[in-house]
């Protein structure tokens, strides 16, 4: 769900993206990205593909032929990193950690002590195939003292949960812009350390990619040069403005808190319903909930009864979870408890119907036990 | 300029980008696309990234480490392709013309014959920086003869002037849609043929890019398959889907002469104010007429004069013709006879007030008989 006023903000009429009045609206974005990653990096931008375009960019910018990336993979989303470090001429060295599980920073830590020379770690915060929510600290600490640049991929993570760059010491972060921070999909938020800057400046090789070359980007964004690099897109810039004002006039804290309620509501009714997380507990994201589907339930024809009877989209299973999950997704907009009471009602219906549960109303009555806790 | 129903269009509410209903966007698209670049590729899709994208997704794609390309360069356009030909590992061999003259097919014969194999020739049909119209049949040919692939540039004139995709026999061609499809900045339409998916799908090597590699995306556009990729940028594609139905609408036939026409209009305005073409007769382009700027002019005041008072945005020279010409875009939504004679009046104004004319009404009068010309 997109807010309105971001609807309304992309249906402005367009002017040119050289234009004095647009240069405006792109150091507002700058300003206040750096709010939401809570870094003061002068290289803040906002990329000109999804977030999926960030993951490339981040390694095309930092990797060069034969640099050793560690990359954490416990789910999709890890898997296609270490692809694009492969792409680029990389040695991707693969942590792995079952998909659901976060990885073990002592995993990690030998991974650095044995490989020799590491350029960075990439790992993902918050996997959106599994649900686990990656503690960052421990790893940004390990890469600092075996100097690898620190890689995150924050893509679901921003807006919903704290992502603090520079407290945390992450050397690259991207995101995108229709998860957390509920914007449609098409710009991916970027950040770069003064240390990663120092490390593409001091590349042997230019980039090889011109489209997400950083060094021609950042005279596009910074003030005072703007060098024409390639047309930004405009309509999308005005919406994701306006996307970041809502989110700052919410509040971090508030935000985060309100994803982190609706979750916990709507796990203490899944729980009612025999749905249970899969992520360990500690490790479970507020904005994507995966829970795991028991066997004598026909998880994709349940799915499609939500969509069409109720109106209601969830996520199934990628990879080796398909058949086995739901992913739910309670982001930015579109964390609401209204979301939480409408689908927990729809599950029971369907459910009763199926013999799976007979008491209506236990998932509502246990939602409500932890909105009624909070509100005291 | 963009038309309020794309405008509309892009403040649609979001929907899922695997939805049932949004794969119905995305084969609209499909079929709208192949209409302007008149052609039946199965393959024609809108990348998710600006024109620039479309310029990189057509080199990481066919380029292969080592392979040769000959890439036209007369002007900013052909010099970046030839920049991403050679980050790529391929060999960009330059054919090169004078700015604001037309790349010479004998020359790209000669350089065929030269040069051993060659895997593609990239030419820039409408260059944005220079307003020359490149010729592209006989190239065409040389490449049908040679065993090349043909990669075109119609960033700048898809919707504006002829891309005939299918009767010219172009292997890669792509476009932005922030020109004369008068669609947002920020979606690259991006049409092979099966010669080009053949080459593709015989590669040693992987694509270097994850974003862009068109082997993935293939499976996220294809009825039947719509594998997850990355995120589609859903209101964006809305957007284009609204504005080639305006497209259509129009007729290609009646767009192009409403081009042409408007075109003919301000050059025959700007004679009268001494401001004459710079590309040569037969191969000025009709959205975007470059004018060479008398020495007495401070082109830059005048330009900003033009965008302060009157609200009118003209470009200045790029690279070698930077403060040497001016570069007025008439593109789609934007090419109209108000503009054409807005722009001529304020021009009028400011030369009379700075004595560089003294008869007001000349330039209006000579576009007028234009259009009475061509009513009659």
């Amino acid at each position: 769900m997109v807010h309105p006023r971001v609807l309304r903000a992309l249906s402005m009429p367009l002017i040119g993206h050289l234009d004095q009045a647009f240069l405006g609206v792109m150091n507002d974005i700058q300003t206040l990205l750096r709010g939401v990653f809570e870094t003061n990096n002068r290289f803040t931008i906002a990329v000109s593909g999804t977030g999926s375009a960030g993951m490339e960019a981040s390694i095309v910018n930092i990797v060069e032929p034969s640099d050793a990336v560690i990359v954490g993979v416990n789910g999709v989303f890890g898997t296609r990193w270490a692809s694009a470090v492969e792409r680029c001429g990389g040695k991707a060295i693969r942590v792995e950690a079952p998909w659901g599980q976060v990885i073990d920073p002592a995993a990690i830590e030998q991974a650095l002590i044995r490989s020799g020379p590491v350029k960075a770690v990439a790992i993902v915060q918050a996997e959106t195939s599994t649900g686990a929510w990656q503690p960052l600290e421990p790893i940004a600490t390990l890469c600092r003292k075996h100097d690898a640049l620190f890689l995150v991929d924050a893509v679901t993570s921003l807006g919903g949960i704290p992502v603090e760059v520079d407290r945390w010491g992450i050397d690259v972060c991207y995101s995108g812009t229709q998860k957390c921070l509920s914007c449609p999909p098409g710009l991916s938020p970027f950040t770069l350390s003064d240390r990663a800057l120092t490390a593409i400046k001091a590349r042997r090789s230019p980039c090889q990619s011109w489209y997400f070359d950083m060094t021609l980007i950042e005279d596009y964004w910074a003030e005072g040069t703007r060098a024409y690099h390639h047309t930004a897109p405009i309509s999308m810039l005005y919406a994701l403005r306006e996307a970041l004002r809502l989110v700052e006039e919410e509040g971090l804290p508030a935000r985060f808190a309100r994803h982190q309620l609706n979750s916990e509501a709507l796990l203490a009714g899944l729980a009612q319903l025999g749905l249970l997380p899969l992520p360990q507990a500690g490790h479970r994201l507020p904005m994507l909930t995966c829970v795991t589907v028991p066997s004598h339930i026909p998880e994709a024809e349940i799915r499609m009864n939500l969509l069409s009877t109720y109106g209601i989209e969830i996520g199934g299973g990628l990879g080796p979870l398909k058949g086995k999950v739901w992913r739910i997704g309670l982001m930015g907009e579109s964390s609401t408890e209204a979301h939480v009471l409408t689908l927990l009602n729809a599950l029971e219906e369907l459910f009763i119907r199926q013999g799976w549960l007979s008491t209506p109303g236990v998932a509502l009555q246990a939602a409500a036990r932890i909105y009624s806790r909070m509100a005291s």
